[in-house]
C-alpha cells in the first residue's frame, strides 16, 4: 500500500525497514550545521522530533525513554546533585533529572542549538525542564567538553544520537574513559546503547568496550520498548565503579517529586534482566 | 521519503502507522475463505508472513512471540502433558510447545488451512513441530472447539491475530468462560492480549474480563517487545485459577529439551513486571 508522501513522514532504516507515521501538520523544518531538524504533528502519536531524517522522540512514548535513562541510576545511587547530560537537546532527559529536589545542577551539553529552539517552541511539555533555575544548556562538543572540564559529576546521561556524524565520538573509548574520569570512582554514567536485536553491532561493541574501561562487572545493561525506534526493542547500559544496581542490597533514593509513569525502584530487577540471546551476545 | 510498491510491502495500522519491509521475492499469495495469506523473503527480517495485509510473523524475531507464548507456563505450570492451541497456524506455539519432553499430545485448533500449507512449505523452521507424532491438527473454529470439546488440558495457549473478523470471538466472555471449563480447575491458559500502548482499548479490556472469568488475581499479563507489532510493546495474559506466577513459591517445571534463544525462569519475575502506566490502566 503506497503511503501519500504529502502527509507521511518515513524514516528508512538501512534501506530494510521502514517506520512511517501520517502527519496532520509539518511544524518545523530547517537545517542546522550538523542535521536537518523536523518536528511534525499526527494524530497517533502526538508531535514528534526527526533529525536527519530518524525518530528521536514522539510525544506519545517519549515518557519511556526519557524515564529510562534518567530513574533507574537516579532512584538508585545515592546523593546525585551534580547531572551533566550529553546530547539530549530537546530536553526531556533534563525534564525527568530536575523532578529530583535533590539535584542541585543539570548541565545539558548539546551541539546543535537549532534542535533546542525547535523543541522549545514545539515540544514545551518534554522541554520544560530547560527552564529550571538549575539548569545550565552549553552548545558544544559533548566529547571535547567531557575531556576538558575540570568538573566533577556524580551522574552522567549520554543521550546521543545514533554512531554517524556528530554522534560517532560518543560510541568511543577515550569518550568512555573521559567519562569515567568526571564521575571520580563515585558517580554513575547512564548510555544509550541502541538495540539488541537490529543493531547488534553497535550494542554489543558498546557494552564491551564500557566493561573495558569501567570494569566487567561495572557495565550493565538494561531494555525498554521503544516504538519509533528500529527494532523496539533497546538498550541503555549503567555503569559505574563504586554502584551495582544488580546486587538487591544497594541504597534505594526517594522517588522524584513528580509522578513517574514508566520507571518505579519496583522495575529494577525487572529492566535489568536480559533475555537469554542478549546474554549470549555478552558472553 | 516513497517506497517503491515494487519490493516494499507496508502494513498501515490505523491509517495512522505503518510498518514496512523491503522484499527480494513474493513467495506465497493466495486468498482462503478467511482472509489474503502472503509470505515475502526479506534481506532485513528473514522470511515474513502476513495475513489480511498485518504483520504475523518474521524469521528474524518470531522466536520472541513464540517463546514468550509458550516458556512463561511452560516452564512454571507442573504435570503439563494436553496442550491445546487455538489459532497459531504457523506451527511456532507448537515447535516450543513440543521441545518438552513430557507433553503427550499438541493439539491445534486452526480455522484456515491455507496458513497451515503456506508456512508448512516456507517457513518450515517455524513450522517443524506440526510434524512431531505428538500433534494433531483440526481445522475448525477454536471458540466452538473449546465449547464443544469434552475433553480436559492442562495448557491452552490462544494464538490468535487482531480481535477483527474470525479472531473477534476470541476476545469475548463465551471463550474465556470455556477456557476455564477445559482447564478443569487445575490447568492454565495464556492468551495474547495484544499492545498496552498501541491498543490500550483491547488490552485493558481483555485482562479485566479475564479477570472477571478467572478471579481478580488470577489473571496476570506479561510483556516483551515484538518488533513487527503495531507498538511494539506486546503483552499475553497468563490465567489460572490454581496457580500464580507471581508467587515465587511455586512450582518450576524443567526447561525443553532444546536451547531456548529469549525466555528462561531466572525472567519470570522480570516479564510479569508491569510498567507504572500499564499498572493505573488495569487498577
Amino acid at each position: 500500500m503506497p503511503l501519500n508522501e504529502n502527509n507521511w513522514f518515513t524514516e528508512v532504516f538501512e534501506d530494510r525497514t521502514a517506520f512511517s507515521v501520517k502527519y496532520s501538520e509539518k511544524l518545523f523544518d530547517q537545517n542546522s550545521d550538523y542535521q536537518s531538524v523536523q518536528i511534525y504533528d499526527t494524530e497517533a502519536v502526538g508531535r514528534v522530533l526527526i533529525l536527519n531524517g530518524c525518530f528521536m522522540l514522539t510525544e506519545k512514548d517519549a515518557f519511556i525513554y526519557h524515564e529510562m535513562l534518567v530513574h533507574p541510576a537516579m532512584q538508585f545511587i545515592p546523593n546525585v546533585k551534580r547531572v551533566l547530560i550529553i546530547g539530549g537537546g530537546d530536553g526531556g532527559a533534563v525534564t525527568e533529572a530536575v523532578k529530583y529536589p535533590f539535584v542541585e545542577s543539570v548541565i545539558l551539553c548539546e551541539i546543535d542549538p537549532l534542535v533546542v529552539q525547535a523543541c522549545r517552541e514545539f515540544l514545551p511539555t518534554i522541554s520544560a525542564g530547560l527552564d529550571d533555575p538549575r539548569v545550565k544548556v552549553i552548545h558544544g562538543d559533548g566529547a571535547a567538553f567531557v575531556r576538558d572540564t575540570e568538573k566533577r559529576f556524580d551522574l552522567v546521561l549520554v543521550d546521543s544520537t545514533d554512531p554517524v556524524g556528530p554522534a560517532k565520538a560518543l560510541f568511543e573509548v577515550p569518550f568512555y574513559q573521559s567519562v569515567k574520569r568526571v564521575l571520580g570512582g563515585t558517580g554513575a554514567a547512564v548510555f544509550q546503547t541502541e538495540s539488541p536485536l537490529f543493531m547488534e553491532g553497535v550494542f554489543t561493541t558498546s557494552v564491551k568496550l564500557l566493561r573495558e574501561v569501567f570494569g566487567q562487572n561495572r557495565a550493565h545493561p538494561y531494555f525498554a520498548t521503544i516504538p519509533c525506534y528500529p527494532g523496539g526493542l533497546w538498550s541503555f547500559t549503567f555503569c559505574s565503579e563504586l554502584h551495582n544496581p544488580r546486587e538487591s542490597s544497594t541504597v534505594r533514593q526517594a522517588g522524584p517529586a513528580e509522578p513517574v509513569r514508566y520507571y518505579d525502584p519496583g522495575m529494577r530487577q525487572a529492566v535489568f534482566s536480559a533475555p537469554v540471546f542478549v546474554r549470549r551476545m555478552l558472553a
